[in-house]
């Protein structure tokens, strides 16, 4: 992969796709991730490995997994809910597998049916798993704490909670915890005293990413925080697709297009040129017809006088 | 006025309303400036004391100031382009005037067909009117930096002329200069060496407010930027409206609805209530129907357990 500041993975084609009524044809998600893969994203988010029955939007991941494989210098992440789904990510050939370990227990179980406990021995038989692998072919784990800044369903949640958690999903064995905004409640003083908490308690090098959503529009504001902070990874949804059904107009993900526009105005590069990323956009808005798409930065054009790449 | 920790001043009404083709009915203004002052408004910029055959949105002006000035509290700041503008505003008895003075020339040949040299001169004769006043009623004079972080006609701008037309500003009488983001180019690391350049130059008292817009998504992220660096006025617009008519989709200013959500979330006071404000949205989409309004958090709603006021 090329050197860049801030890696930008792409979670449209999870994210975004599993929230949408429609379902997107894959020789169109193929077009999709080719074009998201030529603008510069370095890694996407392809699909999640659960049973058909629960999201058939999602229901041909393995062979988008394998499709992605095959372009030069895209690294391939899928979300698994559970063992089952980690097996089939690792014979499918995915370079990253993340779960979701919901730091709401409430969420979790109605997420994936599972105690926090339940979880963790999940993790563990997945780290155990990964560990097993070939390291040529073994994928990289990570741990999504979600709802780390909140939930709708319980409200509030302790910060020491996101902190246990972190911990004991890497003592369970996984590479690397996220923070993830499911709700899209968080706050730039939350975020960074959550991220320096975790910190503190697994090291810097244990909590490189964060997930947030642009529910209530803080999405960027948290971005800015977080990579301000030290944070390299941040997750984006082109068009920032998804979002929640209990909230119509509220947008999933943050807009990747306008996150672009915003690390590369201040001088972090990320690898990606907005044109092409704008043709990718295009790709996807032919191929879904009816979806709402947002960010800002699309419609108005870069600056006069401003470059990317 | 109530405490607040960062003043939001609603400029919905000016910069909102003369985008927009529609013309609001003074009688629904009257009760849309009174919902946002019920809201915790402490500023409402009414309007523009321009020529209605210009601005025929804003041609009720000063009977909108003499209507702000019946309600306890509430701050009414109107925009003028020249010396006769502000010998309306004075007249209705506005308590804050302010006029742009692009950074750009060629924005401001097109904006108000003067030089800086011209507007420096409009400004040092507005400045005498103003000082020329009972200090009673004497109204406090701002020159807004417009185009500061750049121009959509001619791209960017020398960060050095903005600090020597702050001093300028400031020795031809006015009393405080803010930095408007017009064309929503900024992004938070130029906005905040622009801050510090013009503190440096003029001292921290004398630009307390930034005027950011939303074009590329960016005003959260960079209203954040400048909040934390002390700014303690930030403009903002009711469902961000206004805008662009040249980027279409592209919003206006940024929406006061997810910025007060931003600052509240954050610990920071700004005295409004947000169903309250949630209230005067609603009589702002009643009253100009098909107006795209913008903002997330009034369509998610506040976090589960979180409270405003």
């Amino acid at each position: 992969m090329k050197k860049v500041d801030i890696l930008i993975s792409e979670v449209g084609p999870r994210d975004g796709l599993q929230s949408l009524a429609g379902i997107m044809p894959t020789a169109a998600k193929k077009q999709w991730i080719n074009a998201l893969a030529a603008a510069g994203i370095q890694e996407i988010e392809v699909g999640s490995f659960v049973p058909a029955s629960v999201l058939p939007q999602l229901a041909d991941t393995a062979e988008l997994v394998a499709y992605g494989r095959t372009i030069a210098g895209l690294q391939i992440a899928v979300l698994v809910p559970n063992l089952r789904g980690a097996q089939g990510a690792i014979a499918a050939g995915a370079h990253k597998i993340s779960i979701p370990l919901s730091v709401s227990e409430a969420h979790s179980l109605r997420n994936v049916k599972r105690t926090h406990a339940q979880m963790l021995d999940e993790i563990a038989a997945i780290a155990e798993l990964v560990q097993a692998q070939p390291s040529a072919t073994r994928p990289y784990f990570e741990v999504g704490l979600s709802t780390a800044f909140g939930c709708s369903l319980q409200g509030p949640v302790p910060e020491l909670l996101v902190v246990q958690l972190a911990e004991a999903a890497l003592k369970a064995g996984c590479d690397e915890v996220g923070l993830s905004d499911t709700t899209g409640s968080a706050n730039p003083v939350q975020l960074r005293r959550l991220i320096t908490q975790v910190w503190s308690a697994v090291g810097k090098d244990k909590l490189c990413g964060v997930h947030l959503h642009n529910t209530r529009g803080q999405g960027l504001a948290n971005a800015l925080a977080a990579i301000e902070m030290g944070i390299t990874t941040v997750d984006a949804s082109m068009g920032g697709i998804g979002g929640c059904p209990a909230a119509p107009g509220a947008s999933g993900n943050i807009v990747t297009e306008d996150l672009v526009f915003l690390l590369e105005a201040m001088g972090l590069e990320t690898g990606i040129n907005f044109e092409a990323l704008c043709a990718a956009r295009a790709v996807f808005a032919d191929a879904m017809p009816g979806t709402e798409l947002y960010g800002f930065t699309p419609l108005a054009g870069l600056p006069k006088g401003f470059e990317i790449n």
